[in-house]
C-alpha cells in the first residue's frame, strides 16, 4: 500500500476496497474507520446489482496503441424514456458498420473526445448514412409527461433523504438532499443514471457527468443523427444539459480516449497540418454482435447499498478524511459499474 | 469553422472568441446572438486583467515526448492568506533543485496526476529533503480570522448577485447566487481564485477544481511537506476541500499531464512490473529563475468583465444554446488566464 495519502482518498473514491484492518493500522486507530464508498460497493450484496443486457452495449475498438495493444471502449446505452430516437439511429449506424474506418477527430482538454466521419462536412467525401435514420425533435432532450409526486422523508441514513417519484416507468428516484444543484431543481440517480429534473414542468433529463456520451449536432433546430458522438472527459459541462442529446456512458476503457493527445486545432479538433494524427476506429458494434464480451452490472440506484454509498460519498469518514463535506454534487456520486461477478 | 456544434459549445466554453458576425451567420439569425463567455473575455479591457509575478510561478519541464518535443507545465502559486506554509516549502524545494530527476508516479483517470520522488517511501533510497521545511498544521487548510460582513444586493446583471466581504486582506468577493454549492455555504471567486467559505466560523478555503494543484500527504495529523504534488485532472473532487492543502493551479501545459498513460497499479500509480513507464521530470524551477518565460495575467475576479463572464457561463445565450441553465457551479466558471498581451 503506497503511503502517500492522496492515494487513500483516491482508493476510497475509485478503487478496489481497502481492507478495514489495514485502514485501522494505517490510521493508527484502535477502531477501524467507517467504510469508504468503495468498501460499501465491494460489500454490496449481489441482489443489489443489476445486469446490463449485451444489446444495450456499444463496443468501440480503436486501432491498437503504439505497442500494438488493443484498445476497446465499452459504452452502455440509456434506457427509455431517454433519447430513444437517437439511440435507435445509433443501433442502425452500428448495424450498418457505419463507423468502421472512421476516427477520433477531436480531443479538447477538460471537455470532450469526439469521433465519427472525418469527412462529414464535405458532401463529396462524406460517408453515406444508412437509410432509416430519424430526425429527433429538441423536445426529446428531456423526458416529459411524467407525473411526479413527492414524498420527501428523512431516510435512516444520516444526511440523506429519500425522494419517491411515480414516473411513467415507475420505480424510485434516489436523491441526495439537501445538496443544492445549480443546474436543476433536483438531481439524483434513478434507474442507474444521473438525472436532473424540474418541478415546474415535470421534466426529467440525463446530465453531463464525466464519461457520459452525447450526440454532436449543428445549430438549432438540428439535433444530430447520432453519427458523431462525444464523451465528457473533464469537469461536468452541465450547461449542455437539455441542449444536446445524451445517449449513454463509457463503462470500460475510457482511459483509451482520455489519454489521447489533445488536438492542436480550434476546439481541440485534430489538425493534420499541425502534425496531429487521428486515432482510427476499427469497428463499433452492438454488444450482442461481439463474441466473448464480458457481462456487466451496475449497483442499483434504488438499493440500500447505493443509498449508503451516496451518503458516504457526501460524508467521507474513512481514514484519510478529517472533515466530511456534508454534501456532494450528482456527478461526484458516479453509479458503480463492474464486470458481473458470481453470487456472493 | 467545423460545423458540428458540440464544437460551438466548446468554442464558447474554452476557446478564442468566435466573431459575432460569423456567429450570426452560422446561426442563420439576422441579429447576432448574445456574447459567449469566451467573447466577453476576449473583449475585456486590459485594465480588467491582473499580471502574475514570475516569482509566483513554478515551471515544470518534463522529459521530451516520443517525438522529442519539449513538455513544459506552468503552475501559478496561491497568494496569502492561503497555504503559505506549504508554498514556502515548495519555494525551498524548487530552489534546492529537489525535483530534478524525479518523476510523474501516478496518473489516475478522472482524479489526479501526481509527481515527486518515486523512492520517497524507501528511507534507504529516498532523496534527502532540503533543510528548513516547516510542518504546517491542519488548521491551515482554511484561512480564518477573517471578518465577513455581508451586503447581498442584486447587481446590474440579470441573474447575478454581488456579495461584498470585508476580509483581512480586503477586496471584493464575487459570487454567483443563488446557485447552491453542496460543499460550502457559499462559493465564488476572490483574488483570482475559486473559493468556498463557511458563514458559521468565518472560514474561507480554496476548492478542488480541474487544474488545481495540491500537496500529497499521509494520514492525519500529517499534512505533507509539498515535496509530492498532484493536479486535478477530472471532475472536481470537492470532498478533498479542507482535507488537504491546495497550493496553486496549472495555467499552461496541463495537456502534457492529462494525456499521460493511466497507471496500471492501484490508484493509478505506475507499476513498472506491469509495463508502466514513468515520465521523468527534468526540472522544476520558480518562474523568476527561468530565462525567457512569458508573462501571464488573469481576468480580475473583481472586475465587471468577470461578473459578465460568470453570468454568461451560468446563462448561456450564445448561438448554440436553446435553454440557459440559470446557474453554474464554481468549478464551471474557471478564472480566465492567458499570456499577457499589450494594452488594447
Amino acid at each position: 500500500m503506497h503511503k502517500t495519502l492522496i492515494a487513500l482518498a483516491a482508493l476510497a473514491a475509485a478503487s478496489p476496497a481497502l481492507p478495514q484492518a489495514s485502514a485501522a493500522i494505517a490510521s493508527g486507530k484502535a477502531q477501524p474507520s467507517p467504510l469508504a464508498p468503495s468498501e460499501i460497493v465491494a460489500q454490496a450484496p449481489k441482489a443489489d446489482w443489476t445486469g446490463i443486457a449485451a444489446s444495450d452495449l456499444l463496443v468501440m475498438d480503436l486501432a491498437p496503441d503504439a505497442k500494438g495493444k488493443p484498445r476497446r471502449v465499452v459504452i452502455q446505452l440509456m434506457p427509455a424514456p431517454f433519447s430513444q430516437g437517437w439511440i435507435g439511429n445509433i443501433r442502425k449506424l452500428a448495424a450498418a458498420r457505419f463507423w468502421d474506418g472512421t476516427a477520433v477527430n477531436r480531443v479538447q482538454d477538460n471537455y470532450v473526445v469526439q469521433w465519427g466521419d472525418p469527412e462529414a462536412e464535405d458532401k463529396a467525401k462524406a460517408k453515406v448514412l444508412p437509410a432509416g435514420l430519424v430526425t429527433v425533435p429538441e423536445s426529446d432532450y428531456t423526458a416529459k409527461n411524467v407525473s411526479i409526486q413527492f414524498e420527501t422523508k428523512r431516510a435512516s441514513l444520516a444526511g440523506a433523504y429519500a425522494v419517491t417519484l411515480n414516473v411513467a416507468q415507475g420505480g424510485d428516484f434516489t436523491q441526495i438532499e439537501p445538496f443544492g444543484d445549480p443546474y436543476a431543481n433536483l438531481s439524483g440517480s434513478y434507474g442507474g443514471w444521473p438525472l436532473g429534473f424540474s418541478l415546474g414542468n415535470s421534466e426529467i433529463w440525463p446530465v453531463h457527468c464525466y464519461g457520459m456520451v452525447g450526440v454532436g449536432r449543428d445549430l438549432s433546430p438540428n439535433t444530430g443523427t447520432g453519427a458523431e458522438l462525444y464523451v465528457v472527459i473533464g469537469h461536468a459541462p452541465r450547461h449542455l444539459d437539455r441542449n444536446i442529446a445524451l445517449v449513454g456512458r463509457v463503462i470500460e476503457g475510457i482511459e483509451h480516449l482520455t489519454s489521447l493527445p489533445r488536438g492542436k486545432g480550434a476546439l481541440g479538433f485534430y489538425d493534420l497540418e499541425q502534425g496531429d494524427e487521428r486515432t482510427g476506429i476499427v469497428s463499433i458494434r452492438l454488444g450482442a454482435e461481439v463474441k466473448g464480451l464480458p457481462t456487466y452490472e451496475y449497483l442499483s440506484t434504488e438499493s440500500q447499498s447505493f443509498a449508503k454509498y451516496a451518503d458516504a460519498r457526501a460524508n467521507r469518514r474513512d481514514a484519510f478524511f478529517i472533515r466530511p463535506a456534508g454534501g456532494a454534487d450528482i456527478c461526484n456520486i458516479p453509479v458503480p459499474v463492474r464486470r458481473s461477478t458470481g453470487s456472493r
